[in-house]
């Protein structure tokens, strides 16, 4: 917990990610974006996703823990998926593997700090801001009046976390507990359905290792482990590790959330071999 | 009516903002961008949002005018919800605070003069454009063939508006009315919904001074003033000052819009006290 | 089929556009841009849209082909709509009129070739990418694994396209048919729904020149072909040449596809004056 991560790439790649469940019907995300290049004019910011599941914290973080490394190091990603906006829960900043992450700290960081090896957190402390100039922060709308700036500061590599922040110990844990692992058997979640209606969990492809014939059930079905979707016939289920190293289970040419009627919170297990259910 | 606004700032920041009621399910967000970046390649393009409600000018007004502020001065807002496209409708660019608006002149911009203090507004005058190149504009996609293109020279610091306007004494009026202002009571409109379906009025903070002891009042509900979301039980209805000064039903961890079957249009009032409604 | 289109423009634009099925709820653009990014940070990411209908590349091919003129010369165009990812479908390369395609060859950019006079085309050849460095591609993600790193090294100009393919003399075709032109009749279908309602065929402008009269029909309605939207009273359907020119029918201040009952795919016929039906 102590790697200087980002001091050994002291260069930020300018690059500012943001993920929030604001949705785009509304000018909060541009207006944000507006904050962000009012202090930092040179700023490249990129939409992660603005379509979390409204005040789901877990969400978040689970996509940004298997997105973030495929931005440059020195990017700073914001995550604001806050139902506490306005009470007095904390903000934190995450610096690991030579990335920055700003969120509240409600749970939404805590499936990046379990994946990484080493990290430092923060707790962001207001009154050490005054020097920046903000303007009274709104009671509902952190995501322009607090997370914007700060995001600017960092990613223009004028500010850094131990300046505006304490060291924190411990992020306020997951919403998802990470999957029980048994002989024999792995049980996760469907954490996310995607644009495509497929059913993402969180368990991740390494547990496999300790399966010879891994087969992967959830309710009364049972789908055998494939590789790529066009592996299944047209309406077919397949199981496979997706692109992001999570079992998912899809519908070849069809939607599996439909299919199934299943969605978010749905158990699904790993199991070896097969036990004859479809 | 006279502030050489933008004179004052002679250097452009380089940033356009788009407001349209286009959707993102086609490419015509995307080509009017291309239609600017063929002019002036640096141009920084921010969405304020493509979800304006079809053929609602007062939406796009509203959030407008409270969100050019949060953008550099020196910003070109392009605007463009135009059911009349093709008819003789005017163009109007209407310059203050040292930010650029350009919109269809069919009430879109009201909402912005009718706050700000001083402005000037020029009518386009096509005929002044011949030298810019444009091609013929086609009858029904003028943000791509006029507005994109004259947004991308005036944000380049290449144009004037008075340079390809005549002066407009006035513009067409808003869509939708100020709040009334009586003794004892303010009454005004739900402008828009939210994305988290709060209930968003056309009612300023400022009229809040004149009650000792506000009370939010729409048909037979009335709502006690929070600070913010967390303030009120789940499921509890609040109202409250927003991000944006004006005043908003929300309901905590729901959507208002659903659990109380209003929307757009619904009437709102402020009262002095409470009368006993729930 | 062998001008050196790009050649004569050798300065790339910097601009990459994207057309996908991915959507907007998940990460996946964002992660696609971010491996744009990590390779060539000064990219300029233009999306066009992320919601062609999913597994539909027609839809794709018909508004990049009438889209990619408004963008700069030596502009690249990245199309990822793929039902076949993982499979052994290749990646095709078209160049032509300066810009450059890059898509999967499965009929998406055949409603490019079959619009330009001259082009060239190219089957990229994985095992002539191993010096990029690209890391093993996933079997389901290749927008982020494969389509964005070239497309990255293409717009910085450090790429051209015979190097990393091979010369192709046919692609595969599309997936729709050209609209059938007989005597006194022209026949197409409904390509696309627009955020609008409106229905949007294949039936080019020019297809009109062989009428004095035209009328447009589908099912067992006629319309009149009108200048644009505002031409039609309230409610009233109106068929026009849209600013893609292409035929579209449209219902003033509503939705022909709602109204009509009518979406993708529905035959739509020009002929010559009216015949007495609404």
């Amino acid at each position: 917990m102590s790697t200087p991560a980002f001091a050994t790439h002291p260069f930020p790649s300018g690059i500012i990610t943001l993920t929030t469940d604001f949705g785009t019907r509304d000018p909060f995300v541009g207006v944000m974006k507006g904050s962000i290049l009012s202090r930092w004019p040179e700023a490249k910011i990129i939409d992660l996703t603005h379509e979390i599941l409204v005040h789901w914290p877990a969400e978040a973080g689970f996509w940004l823990a298997r997105s973030f490394e495929y931005f440059p190091r020195g990017s700073v990603h914001v995550a604001v998926v806050d139902p506490g906006v306005g009470t007095k829960r904390d903000i934190a900043i995450v610096e690991t593997e030579g990335h920055l992450f700003l969120a509240p700290d409600n749970g939404l960081l805590a499936p990046i700090t379990s994946r990484v090896g080493r990290f430092k957190a923060y707790r962001l402390e207001l009154h050490r801001l005054a020097h920046l100039g903000l303007s009274v922060p709104s009671a509902t709308f952190h995501g322009r009046d607090i997370f914007g700036p700060i995001a600017a500061e960092l990613a223009a590599g004028r500010l850094r976390p131990h300046q505006i922040g304490s060291e924190l110990r411990e992020l306020v844990p997951a919403w998802v507990d990470e999957p029980e692992v048994e002989t024999g058997r792995v049980a996760g979640a469907v954490i996310t359905v995607d644009h495509f209606g497929n059913l993402i969990t969180n368990i991740d492809a390494a547990l496999l290792a300790r399966f010879s014939r891994p087969t992967v059930r959830t309710g009364s079905h049972e789908f055998p482990l494939k590789r790529t979707y066009g592996d299944g016939r047209p309406g077919e289920y397949v199981a496979l590790v997706n692109a992001f190293r999570v079992i998912e289970i899809a519908r070849s040419e069809g939607s599996a959330t439909l299919g199934l009627g299943l969605g978010r919170g749905a158990r699904v297990e790993v199991i070896e071999g097969e036990t004859g259910l479809s």
